[in-house]
């Protein structure tokens, strides 16, 4: 059986405990994750009472033969009334209440209204989240493709900064776009997101957009970045300094660093997420810098560069073994500079392995 | 006035004739071209009896108040939550319903029946697709865009056709890497999509995804890809040969050449979508390959790759000056190979004006 067949049984066997006789997933990902399937059009039923049925368009109809083997194909321009129409005896209809639209959902009412022909009309029922958070824990194929999603951004900064790309004068964008392009080239399918590149000043600012601010001696250099690769997606931050290290660039470096190791030890199976982020926290508030650290710790990652489980104060929930998180406190002065460091891990039993392999010691470059 | 704020009266003044109080706008590219914001998470409240309010989160505030300076901000987390509140006091309350999820609208249901504490709630109304339909007519800015945006992908092939780079022996994936790259390095923010590189038999899928196929002496090579620049996507298919040409090749290549120029004749003001489609259509069905054309001529691009208007057998509407279209058709003959030859162009009250300038002669490698 394919890990998409078991992924499916899953999702049958919850069906089937919420008294579903069908559920429609209409989330793309979703879709990707229960059928393997990476076209831009796709849906997925997956009936209590079998066979599923994959509708996707014309365009994709060889593509779906090849990604999709083993599920039933319905191809049709309009994937969601045509599968829709196949689910109309279904008594109980499970449906994506968080992915669906309210115009997707007139429509899939009206076509469910037009095959009942007066007769009995399916029950609606949300099932919320449930493939997100079968999707929170990752099988080891997902975790190779997430070593090999770091691996890769871990190299492109190692060949940047060995050739010398990280110089005074070079630009926050020249920079951004080198990296993504180094990505590229060492087999990323895409960047993980639009890559952060902050200097100066602009390091203090979380998500800064790169623009044309020069690099500078003596400056942060923030870079937050990642490469995707079989749809699986790494995230890292790391914080440099550009020649000489003034004593506040070490001591701020020094109080992430010591923040960021404390969010990594409590990172084990069972931990309450609010606790995962205090104790990264705790750190810095210590220091006195907690209104400095304005974000949460860290995020789940996988199919998406932010998805379950959230780790923060406004979170909720454990860490399980095979979760893919990122742990990425920081510290932002206005008007000054910033640091984040942040790695990708996985949850195990023991301690998390770790993904990001860059070196967490203050690079001066 | 900015273009941004320009814009927002022309929806302000499109809410006043439905008898909208404000216009809640999620979608996140909406909001882009309504206040110029990049970021990934905000909403916009457009009321008709002002003032505007944009809501993102915190991570995002210094983001915010450069690119969006007249607009009030709403710092928040739950930005939906938040706009509404401001909202409670509208009798009619427009949104966009082909965005919205099922929950957001329960959310915002909520939110607002709270606010009016046992009070008036606001009646709900969806916009449609009224900010799409103010997106598909392109000004002197975004045309601008465009035209930089099919610059990077015209010199990104040039560059690597003179480099040899498209040589028999390489692999479909390395040939997408490179272009993907060059594109960044000649300023893309990113790929406009998934480049397609398809050859040999591939080039018979229309939406082949690149694989370790080696391109071959005798073989199409088929290039589907296009550069974002400003957010703004360039479209562009090329079908080259590599070595020497088959007769079959040649005719089949000819046909698509002949249908291309007819379907971009027919781009004028006033000109019905489907009789664009039938002009292409027509010169393939009368070589009796009609049932080898398997999709639409093609479709609007801007901020996003595929946007209104749809050019094909199924849409409805006329052109008008400032739209940009993809003109796209194509002839496979599966297992053989396939030719598509791809523009994109801006509707003009004269001749088009053509942004992707590859030439369209047959390419030989």
């Amino acid at each position: 059986m394919s890990r998409e067949a078991a992924r499916r049984d899953a999702l049958r066997a919850l069906a089937a405990q919420q008294d579903l006789d069908a559920v429609l997933v209409t989330n793309l990902l979703n879709v990707r994750y229960l059928t393997g399937f990476t076209g831009s059009n796709g849906a997925l039923l997956v009936r209590t009472d079998g066979p599923d049925l994959f509708g996707t368009d014309g365009r994709y109809t060889t593509q779906a033969s090849t990604q999709v083997p083993d599920v039933e194909l319905v191809v049709d321009r309009a994937t969601v009334p045509a599968l829709a129409r196949a689910a109309a005896g279904a008594g109980r209809l499970g449906f994506e209440s968080h992915d669906l639209t309210v115009d997707g959902l007139e429509q899939l009412r009206r076509v469910l209204d037009d095959a009942a022909a007066g007769g009995r009309v399916p029950e609606l029922a949300s099932v919320r989240r449930a493939v997100e958070a079968q999707r929170a824990i990752k099988d080891d194929d997902e975790i190779e493709s997430l070593r090999r999603a770091c691996a890769v951004a871990d190299q492109a900064l190692a060949e940047l900064a060995a050739e010398g790309a990280l110089r005074p004068g070079r630009t926050e964008l020249e920079v951004g776009r080198e990296l993504d392009a180094r990505m590229l080239a060492l087999g990323a399918e895409a960047p993980s997101f639009e890559t952060i590149v902050a200097t100066g000043a602009n390091s203090a600012i979380p998500h800064h957009r790169p623009d044309r601010t020069e690099l500078r001696e003596g400056d942060f250099l923030k870079l937050d970045f990642g490469a995707t690769v079989d749809g699986y997606h790494s995230d890292m931050t790391r914080t440099l300094v550009l020649g000489h290290v003034a004593d506040w660039q070490r001591e701020v470096y020094a109080l992430v660093a010591e923040s960021q190791a404390a969010g990594r030890a409590a990172l084990s199976v069972g931990a309450d997420v609010v606790a995962v982020d205090s104790a990264a926290r705790d750190v810095i508030v210590a220091a006195g810098h907690g209104e400095h650290f304005t974000h949460g710790l860290g995020h789940g990652v996988g199919l998406e560069i932010h998805e379950a489980p959230g780790i923060g104060q406004l979170g909720a929930g454990t860490l399980a073994a095979g979760m893919a998180v990122t742990v990425e406190p920081g510290v932002y002065l206005p008007g000054h500079g910033g640091v984040r460091i942040e790695d990708t891990l996985i949850v195990t039993d023991g301690a998390p392995e770790l993904l990001t392999l860059t070196s967490k010691e203050l690079l001066v470059l």
